[in-house]
């Protein structure tokens, strides 16, 4: 096992503890949507985001227990989006990694409450777990205002919204780079600033978070793009045309496959540039920005 | 005018400037979430949450523009709930108010997105426009952390599962009043502590806040259930007989109307005297739940 994976797993690992330590009791009167928030936010997944927002508090010189709680909240702000986008009034998505999504599993009124309840949980995760020993109330504060901007009507929602107006219908380039700048780049820019912000990281570092995560963001959208059309749907785990399918314009209507690969590779060498001067800097940020870039789902 | 009802406009008009303060502009990409948001947020309400947030911070002795960021939270949360919960998968209620329910006047995907996004606008207006020169970092993070705590799985998302679990089936009195101090009740809690906790007053005056809250709570939702039986659908601007229809457990179905009554007197009474001891109280409190104890919508 590489270096890169050794520590890619026990990223995921620790994550995946501290998440279901942040899990409402399924035992009470209300363990329906306490189920149903298990399900989605256990259910698979890259878990990209809270390893992005641990590596940056180390490789900014920081102490990773520091931001695992921002590291669970991006997470869930991830999944409770993934909940409500597959609802029947959005994109009616019935699969999702592999499995029926939240909807088809417990129904829409406890999946709109799972949803619901994850954004909280990723809230209350924050305000509750974030340790005022490790970390200034007001480097908590900046933390999740961080978190909290990039998931909301300038970001992530924003995101949602404009992708809903201009369904079905082609767009210009500029309008498509704005809406996954919103819609994905956000979460992970949030993922990342983090990071940096629970090292107490200085303003040459949340930077270099920022850059490294717009870089990452759109090269990764390119790449979704791209698996779209050429793409294996039972490795994906999802259907694959169905941006053909719906007339959306994508970075390969717009540029073609060819293009499309080398907008992908430069961006991410242009992460890989951006993060070079972290103090704690080695090659854990550039092979996940390289592994992202040729990934096959 | 009395002086109640002077102190409550003025509380009233501070709110509604401070709420419009806070939403997102309406001409950009995503106006269109903006516009679904501003059509719930600012289309009536009795704003009794925000209320008890101002009036709790001044009878604790404190300055009610610390807690104005407070007050316009917990008005987003009860505002997205009621979007939430209006839509088709939930009660499928096409009127809030006397005008059409947010999906009806936008569309359900715009709706489930405005909801998710006053949730969010929440707890940025907490992060962002709480004065840190009124207040300090630490008792912002509690604040907040009393807000979401109250309205996820352990609060009002929680009585909203209970309640769907429950859907015309016969209920305990018992499980009742559990799914009112968790639907209602929590958001009615968490309104009048973050009061307390904006004037930094001490934990006798935040377990007044939290008695006050539990009884007003109970009796605000006992009045509700008489008035879908006695009430006026024109006065109350939605339908009446809902609960009979839907074979509805409610205080009238388990008590009669008479005792129905009775109950919420005397907790209103309990409300009352649980403030006494304020440091700055006078009878805004004491009237604010006796008009309630008395209202007719």
């Amino acid at each position: 096992m590489t270096a890169y994976n050794t520590r890619f797993h026990a990223y995921i690992e620790e994550i995946q503890t501290a998440l279901a330590g942040c899990l409402p009791a399924q035992d009470s009167l209300q363990g329906e949507v306490a189920r149903a928030m298990a399900y989605s936010l256990q259910g698979g997944g890259k878990r990209i985001r809270p390893v992005l927002t641990l590596e940056f508090c180390r490789a900014c010189g920081g102490d990773t227990r520091a931001a695992m709680p921002f590291a669970c909240a991006v997470e869930m702000v991830h999944s409770y989006s993934l909940i409500h986008d597959d609802l029947p009034c959005m994109d009616n998505d019935d699969f999702r990694r592999g499995r029926p999504s939240c909807h088809v599993a417990f129904g829409e009124a406890t999946a709109l409450l799972a949803g619901d309840a994850l954004l909280n949980l990723a809230i209350e995760t924050i305000l509750t777990r974030a340790d005022q020993n490790l970390l200034s109330p007001s480097s908590i504060l900046r933390a999740a205002a961080v978190l909290f901007g990039c998931s909301g009507t300038e970001g992530m929602i924003g995101g949602q919204v404009i992708d809903l107006a201009n369904e079905g219908k082609p767009v210009s380039e500029q309008v498509l780079a704005q809406t996954h700048r919103l819609k994905t780049g956000a979460l992970i820019k949030a993922a990342c600033v983090m990071g940096a912000v629970a090292a107490e990281a200085d303003e040459v570092c949340v930077r270099a978070a920022e850059a490294y995560a717009e870089n990452l963001g759109l090269a990764f959208q390119i790449v979704d793009d791209i698996l779209d059309v050429t793409g294996d749907a039972a490795v994906l785990g999802k259907k694959t045309g169905s941006d053909a399918a719906n007339n959306k314009t994508t970075y390969v209507t717009l540029y073609g496959l060819e293009a499309s690969r080398e907008m992908a590779a430069a961006l991410t060498e242009r992460a890989v540039e951006s993060v070079r001067g972290l103090p704690m800097a080695d090659s854990f940020l550039p092979d996940l920005a390289r592994s992202l870039a040729q990934r096959v789902k």
